[in-house]
């Protein structure tokens, strides 16, 4: 089984390094490749982002589809570029936010979402009305913290067990998904902490449940629904030109 | 990893026999053990199966935890006692039918259920309430053959194939589940014969997706949540008595 | 009329002195019989106790049509066994709790339940999202107190205001539903209590509301819908072995 | 008991035979009293009916809970003026479309209603939407006979038969709800006709069950909310002049 | 192009002067009429407000096609006797609460309505659910000032700002609705009063929006649809009496 | 007031041609300016369309804003790239699909879109979802005509009139939506043609409508909320190499 692991990001992150990581996550048999998209924004935290790194995504996607690949796994909570990667592809594509909450409306009644960003808040809140999940998820919160800030940050663990214990215990949350798929490791300690403070409940992971789904998918011939994610009709596309966009950010000042 | 394989029905049928039939779907490390309830009915069709039958899974859930399984799987597509069970256990409980509805649900906008007898058509609705995803189940159809009647009935296929080209054509849906984990096997068949007809659409069959989900969760050291599915209080319980329902039907002919 | 008030647990209670009790609650030519389960666990709270405790529900509702009754009462708030017992029954059957919900949907925009125990509040939203109210109903709240000590207990009446009141301000309630039947009788001073404060809102308590709407049904010749409800097929039925559950509670250590 | 049974409508019916075909519907102890609006049209099948007839709702209620009145009752399955009304009064005001649909929301998964011009359509399914179950409301047929011809028409039971069966065989309607209080009497010729055609279903009539519902309510002292329904401040209202709305239909000739 | 607009409420404000204020809001070629009704009460805060205002609304709307008008204005956030008058009429009918709320839902996520009295939550609640957008519709807030207090009222604005800041930061608002058309000309300065606190959001005033939706309508030839809103049955119709309303408040001493 | 138009497909069509078919749906004063994106595909109708698309949006809208525009509209029915455009913006940014839904929903009870392919469909059930009105809408059907053949397409008019009839006939479908804004001056006649089938409904076209709106929101000050559309985080942004996506569609022939 070969799987392209999709990272949607521009980085100069070693990804054999990344790769080694993710091997405790697939089966023995399971042959994984690690490639980043060439151009668009170091990470994802909003619906811009989304709309940047999604057609790096596409291009990756659908060479993996030609090199003969099983599966793809795009690695982002917010399932960027996975609708249309679906279409554009017969082989299954997995994305780690849609399953997570699907899982966890298995596993509880409620969930919450603790995320990197207040910005990743709306687009998660979109996630689960496609989902369909909508009321299952009681909130969404953030730590604070930006993707590229999240390697051995100290602040990850006490941050995210306090934000766990208000989704508890605040607004009803019965399980816990983890808002960015760097927080990779986290969720074994996040759950020995919760249930040491009287909440066993469920801390799920994006890497761990949607590679090891995506794996289910091809092994029992599963994939997407060419009714739901019909292939698009062939036509003209260009792509010569570079593209320009900045990541400042304007202010209305007039506003104030 | 053990796993307990719960039949909710009373059955002569060999298990061991049932057991070798399921080896294909699960990993090679996982030792599956099959056990049937010793009382009850011998098919799950209504909410009065579901009633009668749960008891008898409670029993065998509770065992199977004191004797260090890892997981326990029912089945039966009505995930019958799935609920008590889980708050009973810590180990993680599966029953089919929930999962097999969040995997359409992830795969597809929208999916129909084909199952055994009419007499189950309110029960799916009930679960896909349950599930949360009662907008996308378009329909549930019945072949109106009884389960105990399904093994090599050689009208299953064409059945199958009848209302689920119904559910696609008339009722929208873009998946099919099946509505009884006894249809297994037919999953592939049935995909070959819609993707002929021009549906490529996925076919969800109870026990393999079941199975390997149990496995997934249980490898991810996930579990139901414990707010969700509390332990239930200890108290007084007394079943020593012999219970006395029929499996006659009244018919109230004065209404006629 | 002749009407089955099924007490659905083991008990020792006189069941003379609760008829009794019950009187004042049914019309003068009303002939009520009160039977209870002979096995099974002693009070109702969690979906364990549901699926224990259906079985011996079914065996007296099916009896009681068997010997004439015009219609069946299962006295417990979680209306646990309705929906298979409509199956097997033709006259009516009433589970207080589904129309306590469908009266306050009636009588109000909101409302909750406050109950005895946490273990109860699971139970009760899912019974909302089966009856369809479940955006009403704002929250469930307990008073923590099992249903084996709720009688003649002085800390009833005071937690029961302190939580309707916390209910009301807190979660913007505007009726309450007491989530015990054996609350019964508490309704008249909760009532006033909460009128006191300002908070006029109606208060529902389970067996009167529940004997009335059953009276009316018989009177006006309504029972469910065999559709919805449809007679299960006739079968083999297998209860002669007793049953072994426990009503221990197994402690995960592993998980802490 | 003393219930006010409010004719939404200005009619030259005598009053007195109206309330004597009501008095099989009400408990032995209940003392009804009849009155028709003084001013409005002379039917309810239309939004504008429901908006003109409502002020004379206002009127008749007030002047019951200034007589002492227990409970009033709106004979009108469009629950027209009950909102407010509600607010205006502290005794139970009751309109049986509301209740009709709860009740058929308990005893079947879905419903539909059966009327008598499709003018109502809408109105009902605002109805259905504001009572919280339009998932269940699978549709709104009419059987094209004005309110004011439903008297001793020999069309009625042939038609409301024919709809009602469509409801059920095309809509997958699980219970029927008669579209119009006037329709009282036809709903036990309608069930046994439906039951020889294999249909076991509930077939709701507004004024018996909306009768029986009110002495419910009045009987277990239980009145709207008055969070939902607050007294409304108060303020001058002005009304000594005439009001001048036509029964005329304006056509726009130029759309055509 | 000719507007009509229709002042819900028994006024001696001189309305040509109220006239001039909205001349700003509508465009350089349109033609405002304004007109109060001559009957019903002085301010619009509940159910009872709108049953009784309605039918002054429908004679003015009726006047108002008969006389050759392009589009109806109803000054009134609660739309009272909209879908009445849409019924009645082809040309278009515009209530202001209805496209605040749409507009609200397009510009933001979620949104709150801060309004008069708490007489008006629940009349608020039942408009969102009608639109379709009760999910959106976070919290409706009261700043406890009558209708006939707004005007040239200090306290207006520490109040609604108040109001929106909880509304934004407790109920998770992203747009602020006001609750009353009196409170035009307060959006400006509360969108910089919540700008200056961090919050810029959209404050939507009814009539400035109201007015442009309804030109806009009438500009691109769209109006209410006839099969959602069908045309009344010609009927008979008698308003020669007058009304006895009243504007008192009765209290029910005995529930306390 | 500028408005700046963004055409979001490469297109040969000369762009002022286009301007000036667009004047009669601005206001006097307004300024508009067109311009399509450089790279991309040549038309929408599929996620991969959006994805794809996208980004060309973001470009042109961010210059918009540097460039002093008042305000951005986006001529797609999918309203490709709107979230991520107005979380870069503060000035308002307009996609004519949702808002026509908004108004579609404001003027009837129910709606169909009726589109170019079929690949649309589920995209613009997403969209419906998103704008939380995927109750309303009652199908979506297609005219099989692609975009690009749209223009002086003979077929265009029987075609839409035919699928328009289907959607309220069989669908019950209360308003029409155009699903593709070239569609353009099909409203009027598709009006005249419906009507004198019976069939008195609004018909909505997405350039008319969405700039009347863009402009009335420009007019009152109003923008999306940056709570909802949160400014993004500033990042670094890389997009100097090529991208690419083929147009080609891979058929899995293994699966037949």
């Amino acid at each position: 089984m070969r799987i392209k692991f999709i990272v949607p990001i521009i980085t100069r992150e070693p990804l054999d390094r990344l790769k080694e990581g993710l091997l405790p996550y697939v089966s023995p048999g399971t042959k994984l490749e690690v490639e980043s998209i060439r151009y668009g924004t170091e990470s994802n935290e909003s619906f811009f982002d989304e709309a940047v790194n999604s057609i790096g995504v596409l291009e990756l996607a659908e060479k993996a589809q030609n090199e003969g690949f099983d599966g793809v796994f795009i690695e982002c909570m917010l399932d960027l570029g996975l609708e249309a990667a679906r279409e554009k592809l017969y082989i299954p594509v997995v994305g780690p936010g849609r399953i997570a909450m699907l899982c966890a409306g298995d596993l509880a009644d409620t969930f919450s979402v603790v995320t990197v960003l207040e910005n990743s808040i709306s687009p998660f809140k979109h996630l689960a009305s496609s989902t369909g999940l909508r009321d299952r998820l009681v909130s969404v919160r953030s730590i604070e913290i930006p993707v590229v800030s999240l390697k051995d940050n100290a602040r990850l663990l006490p941050t995210l067990l306090n934000e766990s214990v208000l989704a508890i215990e605040e607004d009803g949350a019965h399980a816990i998904i983890l808002g960015c798929t760097r927080m990779l490791g986290a969720e074994k300690k996040l759950t020995r902490l919760l249930a040491e403070r009287g909440h066993i409940v469920p801390v799920i992971s994006g890497i761990p449940l949607g590679l090891k789904y995506l794996e289910m998918l091809i092994h029992l011939n599963l994939s997407q629904s060419k009714l739901s994610y019909m292939t698009p009709p062939e036509k003209k596309v260009d792509f010569r030109e570079g593209i320009h966009i900045s990541g400042d950010v304007d202010v209305d000042e007039s506003i104030l």
